[in-house]
């Protein structure tokens, strides 16, 4: 469990007092990649403090996703801010697959959360963390129309391989035609130019898709069917699909 | 049931045929959209002959995203094409709510699919199509963090509100702070700058946000909730959620 406001903290207590239990809350800290998380070591230590004080919590550590230098540091001052109030810093939680290979390099951090490197992806792709032939979601697809001789369509839209571009040049990486480019999307529909591919597809063809970003894709399915070669191994249901509250 | 070409009418003239049915076909004719469609009367009017040839195939019209009277002068040209084979263009079905307002101005269009419509969205409001008070569908998002001053953490991401940006600035309206800019998504947080707001939000406070494409944010929630005022009248589930193949 992770916050970084006291709001949230003393909701965390009050519903572990309900339920009987105790949690353990990791402050999430901002050491650069700008969404939640607290500011300072100043702040981050006011809530280790508050954790403390607060029954049916225990303080674990911290939560960030690292960046730089910047990350260890806001570590080292933070501990160094609560070791006169007795709290240590058991745990300092990392995450980010980009940067997965860079995470030795961060002396401070203790673990790692790699959520796209359970797959791999187009994003990962650029980044280095996977190759090619590690990655491992992909997304079947048909070419439905041939409207003219350079452009296609395929039966894959933003509801399958979602509107995620993260800098990315197109909607992902078709695995038989290489070059080229699904250069945009409608809902049911990517659109895809052949132009710079010496074979062109027939109408009725499967191709395979590697999507710009697993995450929103996973989301957008029921199941995800695990294969070893042409060998179905395993089919999972996506539980935690729409239940994002 | 529409078509744009030769090999997709054959499959459906055979799946009719396995299915003891008939099946009214379209032709999907590209009057300036880009995305399916055939590129000239000439095409279209070979394919209309086409399905008149095969069993269990019925000749229906067309159907197109409808542009500028590039559209009307596409009918017509095809209706003369294929007049001498006793064929008639029976229906032309247009499409797209940005401009239903202006579907009389095509005076061949026979039929207009709006799907945005039944809902409206920041598209639709950009577009004049729909007006603040008659945009219904809204997601119920919580502030979940406030990092600094002027940035607000809300617990809906690109898994709710999808990334479909379509050349608007920003991945939402809240309705409460309209001059708020939600200037990023990750797949379970909106990042919002709220600097342009006189009152900033508390963390824990419940925000209404107008997505801006409500047809991918639609197949994203197992179930719509239908309001009227604080009044809870309906309850639909989304049937075709994932199924989209």
């Amino acid at each position: 469990m992770t916050a970084d406001s006291a709001f949230v903290i003393r909701g965390l207590s009050g519903a572990a007092q309900r339920a009987g239990l105790t949690l353990t809350v990791l402050i999430e800290c901002d050491t650069g990649a700008h969404r939640c998380g607290v500011q300072s070591p100043q702040e981050a230590a006011e809530l280790a403090r508050l954790i403390k004080q607060l029954p049916n919590l225990h303080f674990g550590g911290l939560m960030t996703y690292p960046t730089s230098e910047q990350t260890d540091n806001f570590v080292r001052e933070t501990r160094a801010l609560i070791a006169e109030d007795g709290l240590q810093i058991e745990r300092v939680s990392g995450g980010g697959t980009p940067v997965m290979w860079q995470v030795h390099e961060h002396a401070e951090i203790t673990e790692h959360r790699a959520g796209i490197y359970v797959y791999g992806d187009r994003l990962t792709l650029r980044s280095g963390a996977v190759t090619l032939d590690t990655c491992a979601l992909k997304v079947h697809t048909t070419v439905v129309s041939r409207p003219t001789s350079e452009r296609g369509i395929l039966d894959a839209g933003s509801k399958s391989l979602s509107s995620d571009l993260h800098g990315l040049d197109g909607h992902g990486y078709i695995c038989e035609y290489p070059d080229a480019k699904i250069y945009s999307l409608s809902e049911e529909h990517g659109h895809v130019d052949f132009s710079a591919c010496e074979r062109k597809p027939k109408i009725g063809e499967r191709v395979t898709v590697i999507p710009n970003h697993c995450c929103t894709v996973t989301s957008l399915f029921d199941e995800v069917v695990g294969a070893r070669g042409d060998q179905v191994v395993v089919v999972w249901k996506v539980n935690a699909r729409s239940t994002v509250w």
